[in-house]
């Protein structure tokens, strides 16, 4: 029988999810299991493996499966491993060889694995907004901010595996905020879905401005993004103020790798009518002139609720 | 007869070297002719062949050439063109068709182009310090900061043949020096040669400090270099300062494609002395822990005399 289809399977701190999908990117059966139920690798890649074996019986998709891709916090594509990964109960300390193990759970099929933002940037390739290209980079506006970097077609590993921590770069030199990885001032700390909620809190305690965003106890970046709905001046400045640090920081990443067009993905990026004016802006005001207005600006194409299953099981295709 | 040899040329705003190269990098013949004798490319290109056709004779290497490799500015790989360069006479405006013109008047020999700093990557990596290097940032301190970056043992060239321009990647957000190329705050105005000289003649200006520097009228950053030789506190200072800031940015870099190694190379890079410890501390403290400490940090190994026709040539070897 052919190997026409893959797996993909998307590992969050909280959630697993994992499908069956076609060339054509049609996710043919799906489920979800819990990422914390163990505090060791060994039994939850047991419950995954039947997890899987379930979805597979579901789609007739017995001996049809070509390989499996994975995306995963802190995922080594070069190993297989997951490394150190902070919001992983069985995973927050040392190595898991996760490929290895889930390959021996199902009868040998290959496994890839890498982290969450490269696979994103594959599925865009593979499914989604960057079709056809074979330069670009993907920044995922989530909680934190992720990179998945193509050029000449292929992600970027690094020598170790462990390239495009483009949310770790440094967007504010002096006095920039801390992160959670150690550091001050990363791009991550502003421009993601945290960071958005943080300056909102910030700059409430610093003026007296008025805002819709005053009479809230808990603000997330979801509330902001109601409030310059609803023409909210606090929250456009807010808006305009996390466009700019990313759209400088998006110049000097192109001066680096010099991408077709940047792809944006992720919860944040839903805010893209108040964000693209001022992230072009920045980006533009702040790269070479050989480059002005000439690089692309675009969302991620991928439906969000299979968004994640399918940049991993575009991994797969590569086995 | 076996195409055991390549040509390497070098095009400068003054001069252009060439050389006739064996395997081993061995520079068998070489000369120099003026780069601003003509006010067009096409007599400049004839007496190139000229000079080359000499050196061929010289070297007995008739049928012997494999292919040219050329390292200019703004020269673009893809195309094998030399756009808008500031510094050519014949360049300065416009589109050069150097590759092929060089092409039709060497009976054909293949003729590879690129720009200066990726010329000096691919000779490090086939002849030099990263001999054997698959990932490494090379970073070319001269009058300005140019960069070559190889991924994956290739060079990264971006969509359009411009990538690596680090150098204009933004060191200083605000406040910035005013660089040639119309933005503010570029890496090259704080750590070229002439960078380093405006960083001397601002602090002379602003502060009373002594400094034997204040008896020079006008400072290049080899008088910098001399000073800081002598134990002058001030021309220390100055390479404190240019070292952070270089190895502020080099973390963004690393953070971008996690490097094995960065190459440092040019006039600047002969202060290495003064500079390692600065670029080192700056560069472990800003990026993420798990690169910190294990980035190395290596001086070009070419003989610099030899190594703009080596970095050259090397590209002719990929013909």
């Amino acid at each position: 029988m052919a190997q026409d289809l893959v797996i993909g399977i998307d590992v969050g701190g909280q959630t697993t999810k994992c499908g069956i999908v076609d060339a054509r990117g049609t996710v043919l059966a799906q489920t979800v299991i819990r990422s914390d139920n163990h505090e060791e690798a060994a039994p939850f890649i047991a419950e995954l493996a039947e997890a899987l074996n379930r979805i597979i019986a579901e789609a007739k998709a017995e001996g049809r499966i070509r390989g499996i891709g994975v995306g995963a916090p802190n995922g080594n594509y070069y190993t297989g491993t997951i490394e150190n990964a902070p919001n992983l109960k069985w995973g927050h300390t040392g190595k898991v060889e996760f490929a290895k193990m889930l390959s021996e759970q199902m009868n040998g099929i290959p496994v890839s694995l890498t982290n969450d933002a490269n696979a994103a940037a594959v599925g865009e390739m593979t499914y989604g907004a960057a079709r056809g290209m074979k330069n670009f980079i993907m920044i995922t506006l989530g909680t934190g901010v992720g990179s998945g970097i193509v050029i000449n077609g292929e992600v970027v590993y690094g020598h170790d595996g462990f390239a495009g921590e483009l949310g770790h770069t440094c967007a504010v030199r002096h006095n920039g905020r801390q992160c959670g990885c150690g550091k001050h001032g990363c791009l991550e700390t502003y421009c993601s879905a945290i960071g958005v909620a943080r300056t909102a809190r910030e700059w409430l305690e610093m003026s007296d401005e008025p805002s819709e965003l005053r009479s809230l106890d808990k603000i997330t970046s979801k509330d902001v993004y109601d409030a310059a709905k609803d023409g909210d001046q606090l929250a456009l400045k807010i808006f305009d103020f996390t466009g700019r640090i990313l759209g400088e920081k998006l110049a000097d990443f192109i001066e680096f790798s010099s991408p077709e067009a940047i792809v944006l993905f992720g919860g944040l990026a839903r805010s893209k009518e108040f964000l693209t004016e001022p992230i072009l802006k920045a980006m533009n005001e702040n790269v070479l002139p050989l480059w002005r207005d000439k690089i692309k600006l675009v969302y991620s194409q991928l439906k969000e609720s299979d968004a994640a299953i399918l940049g991993a099981s575009a991994l797969a295709w590569e086995l």
